[in-house]
């Protein structure tokens, strides 16, 4: 099955133009008109191909590739075989991922079912109250809710559903499956599939005769260029909004509670939990499966380890970890700690396989 | 977009009414007549607008607050500023909910995507021999499978599936995108976007040529005036039903394991494991992310705190907390530990920017 | 509602005939004319249904027992009260699986909506380029995008979209609501409700003006027999592919990175996380929630524990738990101080309810 290609190859992009629009510098000028036409990982890019070498652990297989190119950083360039053209960046990944974007444009948004885009299905539901600018895309069905309103280049996937008075700017893509409700969503925002946006949060009183619903009267608000991944759940408000900012990048079955706002520029990594009105500043990292405590506020550029409990507030550019979450300093000591119980007494017993 | 609004506003109740109909102590009767049209968070409600506040917290915001009136204890209504109308009670958000459920009565049920109820959508698919009472709403691109049974009332949304034999009792919302199978759910039972509910459980027995899946014939039983956050999954029973008690309430991304018995007003907050064979009391709350052990028992009214692991029966009435999890108290003096190690070496070193 | 039943009786097996399909000994051969008609747990199991007892465990349920039939170990086989016959095997689980699937064979694979199979429904959306092979189901709602290809016997159920160019291999069964995109399934593959695969993996570099999306062009491929539960994301590779091996057994709520590679009969438990780019190897177990970091190794037949988090490579054969995760013994050795110090100071304090 290896011969499957879900993407067109490009007809070619020459060095010289790839180094430009990636900012590098290509190293030998005179392979300036040497054509490349894909990317691949350092271990198997071809002579038509670029890669990238990160740091000093990728050696090994730099020194054998056979790539067209390679995105690489002034230090490591001495190592880059002959025949391998060098192009020159501080941040090769960087570089990497802008060439691929070139490369492979195809890949920078998810593709649609049938290839096209620009119409609504015959087969999808749109409300006569709704309204779509033109170029909107409505996959089979999708269901867009009355008085809802889809900018124009948008995709609304099969089997979607946007709710009433729901907005949608343009350009984005909202995967198959997905059910905004109450929510407000910008432009350039990738939604992949079966992620529920808007839905009540989870609010009760304790009452006479059991729990008392809360009504959850709030919205979300998702601004630009944010891509949230699979099956991630965001609630709306309570009485206020519940806040995505700005090219906040989150991953795939995120929880994220009613109120909780997230600033601009953060990464969300899968499971990660956030509790309601929750506060995380611009550019946070929060590592997988970690859960944020409701009501702390995470400072700007803080990151949080994966798997770690964050209990109480954090500072801005802390690195912090552990269950409850503190300075990493801490938990990696305490870490060792443990390891050195662990393996200093029973390495060997049941602490592998012996062969 | 701060004008749009998901919710009709309300013409009025007056302070009169409220008092009564949710059980609080107008303070000053002069001001029975006062109209309020809507709810807010203390911070911001105004003169039409009824607020609550909880406790002394609640102080700084209280004393400065232009709300038409507030739900407070007799404690803190002596600190309501002149001009808000003190609504005493007990319970200052009990009262506010039962306010919001008047006063937005939208929001105590999603709302349809059309904002129509009581008919099926000519998009839908409704099994010829599944039996639906009067005055059921069918969304376009639901599926009712054959010999399904739905109650009056009943919302099957757009994308949601009722498998085959399985039964909806009345005044349910299925929410967009649900799939039920083998199921039997009762009455004002609302089920959020994308939940899973009666597929199979996970049950494999070692065989010679690998894994021996285990027929799982039981089924997933949902009791009255249920809850269900979005994106969860509810296994059933391998031979036995899973039983989930009146009135429980579930978050997001929760996963039900098959066999599992959970009693009557129990909170299970977001992304909370219960793996097969647990038995859960009635009045149990389960903190976010908690996971719990197949066949282990929860007593009623235990309360099991947010990330805990639960490895062993808890007792009824217990507060537990940890991994492995224990009694509070001695998570509580193990956390304060870490953290004073944690805090008192590092401070300043990796624990925050320095500004 | 006790009375509803989602399986047909089956019309009866001979004890001689469930012995030798399932590979165990009758005890008493003048019981071999004995007609069983279906399965329950030991403690209910009736005179014409078979059941299983696999330890000493369930004694006290053995001795009462009147069911038609037991598959018990030898050992326990002296326990069997008179009246009911012993059917003796090593693993008496694994021949109760064997019996389910004969006496109730439509557990073996999620049923239809409509309960029947065979055809593509008129209000499923099959693209014309697409390929299907004879006997394949798609039911309503269900769209098949662009050059896809599903072979015979397999199901594609209501709401589910197949991605373009998507391979879905014979007698698979497709979950409502499932996606697949730039994946290639093979046969015999369950997919449970729900389920993400082949979405965009999680990929962005630092970039002058926020984060730059790295294009994942990478694929997922399913190996024949795996089987996943509901709600489960499962991304494609970024440059190579995402894989799960043969005969794999993937629970609800997982989240599996791109890039990862998981081997042959591998058990996740819900809820797992495994970061990208890690490699599993065959026959590993993973328990629910536990966390695997990326770019880890876990060696064959290891097994880890619910809830630990996985942070270095596993040795082969290796039983690991904690977080991080070390040898088991050491793992169980803090818990038992921990439960030590908490039981042992605050146990009738807020240890439990006193009654």
């Amino acid at each position: 099955m290896d011969s499957i290609r879900f993407f067109q190859p490009h007809e070619g992009l020459s060095l010289s133009e790839l180094a430009e629009q990636c900012g590098a510098e290509l190293a030998d000028s005179s392979l300036a008109g040497r054509r490349i036409t894909g990317v691949a990982p350092l271990s198997r890019a071809a002579s038509e191909e670029i890669t990238f070498a990160n740091s000093r652990k990728a050696l090994p297989d730099l020194k054998k590739s056979k790539a067209g190119a390679v995105f690489v950083t002034a230090a490591l360039s001495k190592e880059v075989p002959e025949g391998v053209a060098s192009l020159i960046i501080a941040a090769p990944q960087t570089g990497f991922a802008l060439a691929a974007a070139l490369l492979v444009p195809d890949a920078m948004r998810p593709q649609t079912l049938s290839g096209h885009t620009g119409m609504v299905h015959p087969g999808a539901l749109v409300d006569p109250s709704a309204r779509l600018e033109d170029g909107v895309t409505v996959e089979f069905g999708a269901v867009i809710g009355a008085e809802a309103e889809i900018g124009s280049g948008t995709v609304i996937s099969a089997g979607a559903s946007v709710g009433r008075r729901c907005r949608v700017g343009r350009n984005c893509h909202i995967g198959p499956g997905v059910t905004l409700q109450h929510a407000l969503i910008g432009s350039d925002v990738i939604v992949h599939p079966g992620t529920r946006i808007g839905q009540d949060g989870f609010g009760y009183a304790p009452g006479p005769g059991g729990l008392v619903k809360i009504p959850q009267i709030g919205r979300v608000i998702v601004q630009d260029h944010v891509e949230i991944g699979a099956n991630t759940a965001i609630d709306r408000g309570a009485l206020d909004d519940t806040v995505i900012g700005e090219g906040t990048k989150i991953d795939n079955l995120v929880q994220i509670g009613h109120n909780v706002r997230i600033g601009r520029f953060c990464v969300l990594v899968g499971q990660v939990g956030v509790a309601g009105s929750a506060t995380i500043g611009n550019g946070v990292m929060i590592g997988g499966a970690a859960g944020i405590n409701g009501h702390v506020t995470i400072g700007d550029g803080a990151q949080i380890a994966a798997l770690s409990g964050v209990a109480t507030d954090v500072p801005a550019g802390a690195r912090w970890g552990g269950q409850p979450a503190r300075p990493m300093q801490g938990v990696l000591r305490d870490a060792a700690e443990a390891n050195a119980r662990a393996f200093g007494r029973s390495k060997g017993r049941d602490g592998g396989q012996k062969k």
